[in-house]
């Protein structure tokens, strides 16, 4: 199964795309869609969708999850950061793709085993997962996280439906 | 010019399309899109984003505008609110159109003359500026009146330009 992950962000949307046999992971792509900070609102949107949108069409994942950002700045900045998180969710969706969300903390717990974990540590543990990844970015190895949170989490519920078959 | 205003929220999303000719508005249409509060956020949104598409097309406006809503709830009700805001404003500009963006106040006090009026006197005011028109409930009304700001808005910017050329 081919799963992208997703990190949204206004200026910066990580993405990162692996395949997923069983339990092991495979590295396929992943990059950062940037949107111009001198646009309008709605130009930057735009630029992401489409930059997103091209991504989906190159990949062709199966599956997709998103990070549940909470920012604890201002009421403007997280309605900015909504906005950028609605075309994270809207791009796959429209894709016919069923959309996971995590909370940073299960894709940290999912990754390095805690919830806790500095951003390097993430960064370094996507790394051993992939190995031979060329990562793009914070972002980027965010969203690879994500995505392996994402197979951990399929995998978990598949055994679990195996389970419940066998009993 | 043909206006359309969008009232952005993830359970109704209102709309609201009125012709400006020079300091005459005309109704068009209005109505408002929903999405179902059972599924995902990105099926909502694919949704929304699907209904207001269907809106565009069909009214074929020249400009548009949305509001710029402040949540005071938590963050993760922003963060939601910010999400359907990112659709209102993906779907106009991927129309080619420019978005304005309205504050609340300034809604008010484009339609109403003052910057702290009731919601009820924002929809009496909506239906004195355009007579005969029917509400489809509060949101529509709201999606209206932003119509309306950005009309005169417009016109205010024309004239300058005008006094501008005689100068």
């Amino acid at each position: 199964m081919r799963v992208i992950g997703i990190d949204p962000g206004l200026r910066n949307l990580g993405w990162g795309v692996i395949d997923v046999d069983g339990v092991h992971l495979r590295h396929v792509a992943n990059g950062v869609c940037r949107s111009d900070p001198t646009g309008t609102l709605a130009a930057r949107l735009l630029d992401l969708y489409q930059q997103l949108t091209v991504v989906m069409v190159r990949y062709a994942p199966a599956a997709a999850a998103v990070e549940q950002t909470f920012v604890n700045k201002d009421a403007v900045a997280t309605l900015k950061l909504g906005s950028a998180r609605g075309i994270a969710l809207l791009v796959p969706a429209q894709a016919g793709l069923d959309v996971g969300e995590y909370a940073p903390n299960a894709v940290k717990k999912a990754v390095v085993g805690v919830g806790k974990a500095a951003k390097e540590q993430v960064a370094h543990m996507v790394r051993m997962q992939l190995p031979g990844v060329q990562i793009d970015g914070p972002d980027a190895a965010d969203a690879l996280a994500i995505a392996i949170c994402h197979a951990f989490h399929a995998q978990s519920a598949r055994a679990l439906s195996i389970a419940e078959r066998v009993r």
